[in-house]
């Protein structure tokens, strides 16, 4: 954590700024462990958290009294009233909280994030772009969140394979596959998800719907659930019953595409050449992978013209896909670049 | 839907603006019955969605290319690219899409829930809390759509008092019962909740965790799902086998204070009064109530000190408790203010 934000104060240094005003939910994770409450949207009884760093102490989190709660040992706090049965004055309140935590200071912010309410009066330069991309590198510890939460993900792949039936209908398989994740976690977490069978699978995927599963029916099944902060990704294509040749074949394409990817992935190769590689032959409409961490799609995309190069620590998914008018396949794997290829750290069947 | 635009623009015009920048995603619902996607967090495709209302034409949806599919048929929308496997531009590119809405208007704008990277260069009033104000009183479209979603609460707790046994873990009666509502509701929803059991009653609840029911535990179930862009609310307290006498007699006076309430409801009641007295002879740490519409709890706030008077077309969630050290009790109905008292819309039971 102490790494993260030495790396975070020196981007500010070089913008000009004596300090860091973590306005996205995942750079106030990334630089607190501060977890944010997302599942039920904007909270009435706070602003969503934000976290200053300074070289001169302990980060401050910005945050409600429920936040304060929740706040890590190693953090300060600036606390305003959140959940009360006062009057409620958040931007007022939370106003005052994150001036008396800048103190003056000119601070580099993701302004997209920050509520233009809390921005006025103070001192700010957008940093967006370099904190993004410092998040890219993971540090050990993140490295075992990540782990954890792909674990949280062969947990959930392995529930769909076992109960994806004939006559299941889509969204009583995604409670299933849910409520062991979240047995398994001791808790509720946040999971975003692809769980669509028959002809959606052609659309790339959708959310868990009323639809039966029929046989011969492909399932897209891309779990994404958040542990501690971080998040796991994984994606498998199952076939109810038999599948059909083509399905076969798109498969089969698919996880040659996979493999050539993992292959490839090693420090120095850039996010263009390796997108080109996994893409060759196929057309699907997406990225070929994504970075993971605090959020579940950040640097370094896997896409045509990105520019990053692959370094060790990175953590990325990778998730080619094969789709025509009437079905799709997609399969996806988590690897750590190391130092001379990568480390695989998906454990759910690719099978079909 | 056309009446709460003519009520937003009537307030953009008392303030001198030209029109309403609706940046809450709960007004932007209000206002268009577009449903922003809550379940796992910002999205590094799209920024929260926004709402532009002007006397000259249907209001324009300010969202991404994924978020446009969504769009209700009444709206126009000014789109930017969002799940695209080129260059991720979110500020800039939103930025034009709001401002080629916005096309020099005056804009009456909720500042807390707009990104400060959006808001440089708009001419902006803040309309915050005369919005809210005007939240309060609900539509005949919008009752309908809070029945409905009262009613996805009765089928959850319907589930929980089947299921609440001994030996069963608190998350694992979650996941039946989320289940349920979501078999019913045909897909996802978000669903915000208490399900506490044993010493934590007390504290008023929590959510779901891996403790195990036992016989003779109280278990606190707030239910407050989202369908359609609407919330319901509800709650009851079950005992897992036979109930103390301590529990009975709170669950007694908590009964006693949500009738007392229910009773007292009618138009021109003072939200302060109707406080006072459910509150009386009690004294739980949270409001008693609140408004339920496009947020899980808005105007009016039924608090010591509320200003709001009734009127018809209110729709509020009552919910006094009774907690001491061991234990709590909570219970909690969602009632329509008609022209001379009020509707129960919730149906499930009360019992303990």
């Amino acid at each position: 954590m102490t790494v993260r934000r030495e790396r975070a104060l020196s981007i500010a240094r070089r913008l000009g700024a004596d300090g860091v005003l973590a306005a996205e939910p995942s750079s106030v994770t990334w630089l607190t462990g501060f977890e944010a409450d997302i599942g039920s949207g904007p909270s009435p009884f706070a602003l969503p958290p934000l976290a200053v760093v300074t070289p001169d102490g302990p980060p401050i989190l910005v945050v409600s009294e429920d936040g304060a709660l929740a706040a890590p040992p190693d953090c300060e706090v600036s606390v305003y009233a959140g959940f009360t049965i006062g009057e409620l004055d958040l931007v007022g309140s939370a106003s005052r909280a994150l001036r008396a935590a800048a103190d003056g200071r000119t601070l580099a912010t993701e302004p997209a994030a920050l509520s233009s309410a809390l921005a006025r009066g103070l001192r700010l330069v957008d940093a967006s772009v370099e904190l993004l991309s410092a998040r890219a590198v993971k540090d050990l510890d993140e490295i075992e969140l990540l782990r954890a939460a792909v674990e949280l993900c062969d947990i959930g792949q392995a529930h769909a394979r076992a109960q994806a039936q004939a006559g299941v209908l889509e969204i009583e398989l995604w409670t299933l596959l849910r409520g062991a994740m979240e047995l398994d976690a001791g808790g509720r977490i946040p999971v975003l998800a692809d769980l669509a069978s028959g002809p959606r699978t052609a659309e790339t995927g959708g959310p868990p719907g009323p639809r039966t599963f029929a046989e011969g029916d492909l399932v897209i099944c891309d779990l994404v659930p958040r542990l501690k902060g971080y998040w796991g990704d994984s994606c498998s294509t199952l076939a109810v019953g038999e599948p059909a040749a083509s399905a076969r074949s798109k498969h089969r394409a698919a996880l040659e595409a996979l493999e050539r990817g993992i292959e490839a992935v090693r420090p120095g190769v850039g996010a263009d050449s390796l997108d080109k590689l996994m893409r060759e032959g196929l057309d699907y409409p997406h990225h070929s992978g994504h970075g993971l961490g605090t959020s579940w799609h950040e640097e370094p995309r896997i896409v045509p013209g990105g520019r990053t190069r692959l370094e060790p620590g990175m953590v990325l998914a990778l998730e080619p896909g094969v789709y025509d008018d009437a079905e799709g396949v997609r399969l996806e794997q988590v690897v750590l670049v190391t130092e001379d290829g990568c480390t695989i750290l998906s454990n759910h069947s690719l099978e079909l």
